[in-house]
């Protein structure tokens, strides 16, 4: 973690600016393990601050004792003001892609001849490739997601409503040691698996269903983000061969992830194959997404992406095929690239589409 | 909701403004109806339009027929600027407390001649005043958090840790009709307490120990927020006294809730008896906040608050006194404003410190 402040650091310096006002506060969390919210933090060259509220001194004490620790008594950017002209910033980066119209306006106004520099890109690209440290806490959020599965595979029955199912693997989650999920469940039978992102009802689940899980485990700060698809009693032929589709799609883009290899030719890899079987309208999103401390973060794995692939990535692969009022295929793992190629992180079974009776 | 999105419309003409960009999605949710994310809604005095993606369209669809839907093929803010050209936009409000930096220079830079002009107050003093189908559907939240910790009271019992409670809670409400809860639910025992914010963890409760819970019921997107504190066999005469203060101070307060009455003096009256009582320095935050579709709205209830008691606020009331490394005691409940007055629309007893052996 300190590793990172010192990079930036080293930023400030060799960019001649004299601070950094990170306001997203994941990005806060992976700079300096500060776990509170609604703060924002000030990197310079010299000390850091951490501006926060009284809810979170004793925290921010405990937590970041080599940060200084400015308690706001009025509004947070108003308390960021006051210390960037005492401290006589002239060039700041701030976070252009989360500070507000109106933060930014604030401190335009209030701090007389301060140069403010858009910076996207540094912090982003940090978190993209994992440490050992990160890749064992996204390992286990998998083992957590997967074995709270694998419990509530036999709770799966005719007249079980969606949200049930879904409360039940909320709880075996929290049951097989994490936090919570880590996202809202998406458990969707029947035709509503058609919609990408269905929201969980009070449907219940009957005979011949398809049912599509889409789930994930928050441990220790981080994610993970699975979807398995299940057939209740027997598979029709249509299902069976969308199914066969999108297996083979996952497959062929996994077995091209190395280092070096571009974002957008693994989501071709799968998007191409998905086409050429005749079910390209109907897959409508991008092959996946990196995941890490946010379920959703770089890379971004589509056809427009511009990333390439570097060892530490973590990111999803999930092709998906939806037909509008009929149903649904979704099959969602995730990978991590390694010196010369990629190892699979999750390890659900997936070859033959499983059938509960 | 429609009544909102004529009110905006009114608005435009008034201002003679040609457009609204709602990039809040809670917001957008307010105005529309429509439950999905990752969308923006452009309202013009004619047309309306929502920017959304693949994953969104069918339900779009089915939510708010009446607007406009346009699938994003690039970003949502490209696609945004695109139709903003393309209907000559000359004027633009756009939310600027929540807009970023990058989202505002992209239109800047994209749409020529445009003017955008911040606009922050008008849907945010909507949402203060509820109506009567908001009020019943927080009534409800609160109704099932209440009955959730009802049936977890009787699981409270010495060895059983903060987290394990928490999570059966959590369960809890989900059986009583919630979607999940309102918040992370805060489960602290002994010194835990004394962090307003405390992070459930591992800790199992021990004889004597002060056990606080802060915790909240989703249903049909809207929230509730309480907090009680039990005392686990035996209370000290330290935590009696403060607890009495606080509760003298929340019913302080709640007996001066009605219209036309300043925010901050409600705060007044628990925060000066709290100080009365030597404990000023332990009450830290604010007394409470607006809650409906967020946890946190308007009205803001604290010393700063310039804002004015109305008919169909809804909000917490929230003292607390918190010892730094002995505990802390928060007593939480939800008042509405009502005509000539306020009711409490919460209802677990709190007047004697409740005891489980």
């Amino acid at each position: 973690m300190m590793n990172t402040l010192a990079k930036l650091k080293e930023k400030l310096r060799e960019d001649k600016v004299d601070g950094f006002l990170v306001t997203n506060e994941i990005n806060i969390r992976y700079i300096t393990g500060f776990t509170g919210s609604e703060s924002f933090l000030l990197v310079t060259p010299k000390h850091d601050y951490l501006f926060t509220d009284f809810r979170y001194i004793e925290q921010a004490q405990q937590e970041i004792p080599w940060i200084r620790i400015v308690e706001r008594k009025v509004s947070l950017i108003e308390t960021v003001c006051g210390k960037l002209k005492r401290l006589h910033i002239r060039k700041l980066y701030v976070e252009s892609s989360h500070i507000t119209l109106n933060q930014y306006n604030e401190i335009k106004n209030t701090v007389q001849g301060i140069r403010i520099v858009s910076e996207q890109g540094s912090i982003k690209k940090f978190r993209k490739r994992k440490t050992k440290e990160e890749i064992r806490k996204i390992q286990e959020a998998i083992a957590i997601a997967e074995k709270a599965y694998h419990n509530i595979k036999r709770r799966i029955r005719v007249g079980i409503s969606e949200k049930k199912l879904a409360d039940i693997l909320e709880f075996e989650i929290r049951n097989q040691g994490g936090e919570r999920s880590s996202f809202e469940i998406i458990c969707a039978a029947g035709s509503h698996t058609s919609q990408p992102h269905a929201r969980t009802t009070n449907r219940e689940i009957q005979d011949k269903d398809t049912l599509l899980i889409d789930w994930g485990a928050y441990f220790q700060f981080y994610n993970s983000d699975l979807t398995r698809v299940l057939f209740i009693d027997r598979m029709s032929s249509k299902l069976k061969e969308i199914y066969q589709v999108v297996l083979d799609a996952q497959n062929f883009a996994i077995d091209c992830v190395k280092p070096g290899v571009m974002a957008k030719d693994v989501d071709s890899a799968a998007r191409n194959y998905i086409e050429k079987k005749g079910f390209g309208k109907n897959f409508g999103h991008g092959l996946g997404h990196g995941i890490g401390l946010e379920v959703h973060e770089g890379p971004t794995i589509n056809r427009s992406s511009k990333e390439m692939l570097e060892e530490g990535m973590v990111f999803t692969i999930e092709p998906g095929i939806y037909l509008p009022g009929f149903g649904g295929v979704r099959i969602e793992d995730i990978v991590l690239v390694t010196q010369d190629g990629c190892n699979l992180l999750s390890h659900l079974p997936k070859d033959i589409p499983e059938v509960c009776i």
